[in-house]
């Protein structure tokens, strides 16, 4: 591919944003039922409302309803739940970043000028089966001839990853960590977070605990400790453990996409999209580094040129933590910081929501959970809300952001997405 | 939905076309070796040539890769077996309209300005499974409320559509038999064909059965008794038979779509794409009328009116004939017939090859097969060869072919896609 300088023929802005509660619920419940809260929040969003008969278009992410609630065909039969129907409905679907990409396609279907309104969608229902036959079921997206019948998963994936960047960066199990507290921290904050305790609710359970086996009250700063217990983050895929994994869970997430030109109509306050990209990659064996995913270099440049800046404009991000070692890596193929050079902003606490560039505002992947289909555009949500300074008790207090991206990956980064939004 | 005037910012044609061998293929075969296969049918049908690096962009049509395959993420590894890899690469699925779906987003999305040249695929390899397994899988794509807790199944729903028609229209058993009939011959003529036996080679292998019973040759008039014979042509689900059903198999499709503006770079022969549309439906028990497919008429007639003209322009068609009645339903809801006037033209042989309005030229999914999500951009595969009188024995002969439509419907309806083309 020739990295052509792309542009889009129209601008378009998102205008309403909202998610269900992530979570595990039983196996009654279906994905499109969570989709209908997440809509419903939505429409609260929009404030000067909107007409559910002038959207154009449904798009949905979902990485597959197939395996896990034997359902395919899914974007319709959400669409008729929420009164859409005879819309175009369209799923999308590209591994862990389905719902990114249908948001990317949301905005080029925009640009061209078919649709002016644009509903986009994840879904994802993942807790009818256990964690053996989910970590299966996600095991498929790999390649079929090299990745799938030598037996590899993704916490393996990404351990690989891991180690590999220890040795090159000399990063740690502790940097790993780091980034597990931080994205807890901020989950706990988070009501829709799958784990929504805050630190130091933990702390008050962690005493509780301890004071009923007769030991002394634990201090936060001590959790290091806990972390390294093997008892309580068990080794999943040395070094990648316990609390180094996003969590299986069940949620949907909806944006309301519409063309710049008539974005006021729906509020005064538009977040505008201003970058796009996207790229593929092959399996593992064949990449020339182990420490970073071309794929998103790649597409983070696509989506740099389109916006007309650097990443060094950014004021926040969301990025695709299905691993703590995820987040390194995004932060450095994203150009946020230099390779090698990301653990030394975890270590300061950099990417704190009180930090200079804070990173998984909303908990991350790690800590609000990652419902596969729903996680992309369930970013693009927190950036919405952070950006319209409505966050709450999470909400970025430094007055400067004006530019927000959003990284989604797919697999082990054979797919990526970046988009990019400006607060005007 | 408010049915806008759709328009799009810039004109997009098709400069090549392939199709791997439909059949069905041993386990081993993925679908994407299949999309080898088609994809390099393409490349010798772009008479001027390309550089498979000027590919933007690879959108991908695929049902269920996941239930077939126990494979997500196929739109990577597919265009990494063709050397596509970096570009974005994205999986659609909306049922069996997967690729016919993939194909307008290709369209929109060139129209945006993002890309110019986007190569549109479908795959599907279905085989891995016995056919009682395929018929349970393709049911999940049927409302998971109501229709399939309730066991339902394609055939029965087209049954159940089939009765509706013969007691509003006086429809026929043997009305679908000449439909079955007219696609054999057709597929007979199609050597990607999964039933690419001709109808003279068919009653020559039937005279050497009869032969060997001591019984007189029989004569193709006579061939009505043989799919009457529930030996020969068992019920499925009334009246739906054997030969009325579409076939299972594996296969894959592919067309080079680009901007107008190029389009004579690739070729002198450009086929252009000027109306596009889709709708979407609820499940059957919620329609209001089951003798025709409310999608098809309004995603028709935003297809007719984006390209300017009426269904009466149409010189020929590749209508979605999962089961012989959804032929009859296209013909009518497409407004190419009045509701209850297909079957007239059926009975005059006025959709065959050397018809008024030829219908299903390369056999239709009755008899070129039904690889689920490679159907939608198959039959634009055969518009395209039709239109350049590149189609062999099975070229329709008639000198004023202009204008062709794709009709491509997903389950039972709940999704269509009908896409218009242009030769000038």
């Amino acid at each position: 591919m020739v990295q052509k300088k792309r542009k889009l023929g129209r601008g378009v802005a998102v205008v309403g944003a909202g998610l269900s509660k992530f979570g595990a619920y039983p196996k009654g419940v279906r994905g499109h039922d969570l989709f209908v809260e997440a809509y419903n929040e939505l429409r609260g969003s929009v404030d000067k409302g909107f007409a559910p008969k002038d959207i154009d278009a449904f798009y949905l992410g979902d990485i597959s309803s197939d395996l896990f609630e034997r359902q395919v065909h899914v974007a319709p039969t959400a669409a008729g739940r929420i009164g859409l129907v005879p819309i175009p409905t369209v799923r999308f679907e590209d591994a862990c970043a389905a719902s990114g990409v249908a948001f990317r396609e949301g905005v080029i279907a925009i640009a061209s000028g078919i649709y002016d309104i644009v509903l986009v969608g994840g879904i994802e229902k993942m807790t009818n089966l256990d964690t053996a036959h989910v970590t299966e079921v996600l095991a498929s997206a790999l390649d079929p001839d090299t990745e799938i019948p030598s037996g590899e998963t993704f916490p393996g994936i990404y351990a690989t990853i891991a180690t590999a960047h220890m040795a090159k960066y000399g990063t740690t199990e502790e940097d790993f960590m780091r980034l597990g507290i931080k994205n807890h921290h901020n989950g706990g904050l988070n009501p829709k977070a799958h784990f929504d305790v805050s630190i130091p609710e933990f702390m008050k359970r962690r005493a509780a605990s301890a004071a009923k086996k007769g030991l002394p009250e634990p201090h936060w700063a001590d959790e290091m400790d806990f972390l390294h217990d093997p008892a309580q983050n068990p080794i999943i895929g040395w070094p990648m453990r316990l609390f180094d994994c996003s969590t299986i869970c069940d949620g949907a997430s909806a944006v309301l996409l519409v063309a710049e030109d008539i974005a006021k109509n729906f509020t005064d306050k538009p977040i505008y999209v201003i970058g796009t990209g996207q790229a593929s990659d092959y399996f593992l064996a064949e990449r020339e580094d182990m420490t970073s995913i071309k794929a998103a270099k790649l597409a983070a440049k696509q989506a740099y040129e389109m916006a007309g800046i650097s990443p060094q404009d950014i004021k926040l991000a969301e990025v695709h933590d299905c691993f703590t070692i995820a987040e390194i890596l995004a932060m450095e193929d994203l150009g946020l910081y230099k390779p090698g050079e990301a653990v030394k902003a975890i270590r300061e606490g950099e990417n704190r929501l009180d930090g200079k560039l804070p990173i998984n505002m909303d908990g991350g992947l790690k800590s609000k959970g990652h419902p596969i289909g729903a996680s992309g555009v369930g970013m693009i949500v927190e950036i919405f809300k952070q950006m319209r300074e409505e966050a709450g008790p999470r909400q970025v207090k430094k007055k400067d952001i004006d530019l927000g991206l959003m990284h989604n990956v797919g697999a082990h980064g054979s797919t990526v997405v970046v988009n990019i939004f400006q607060r005007r």
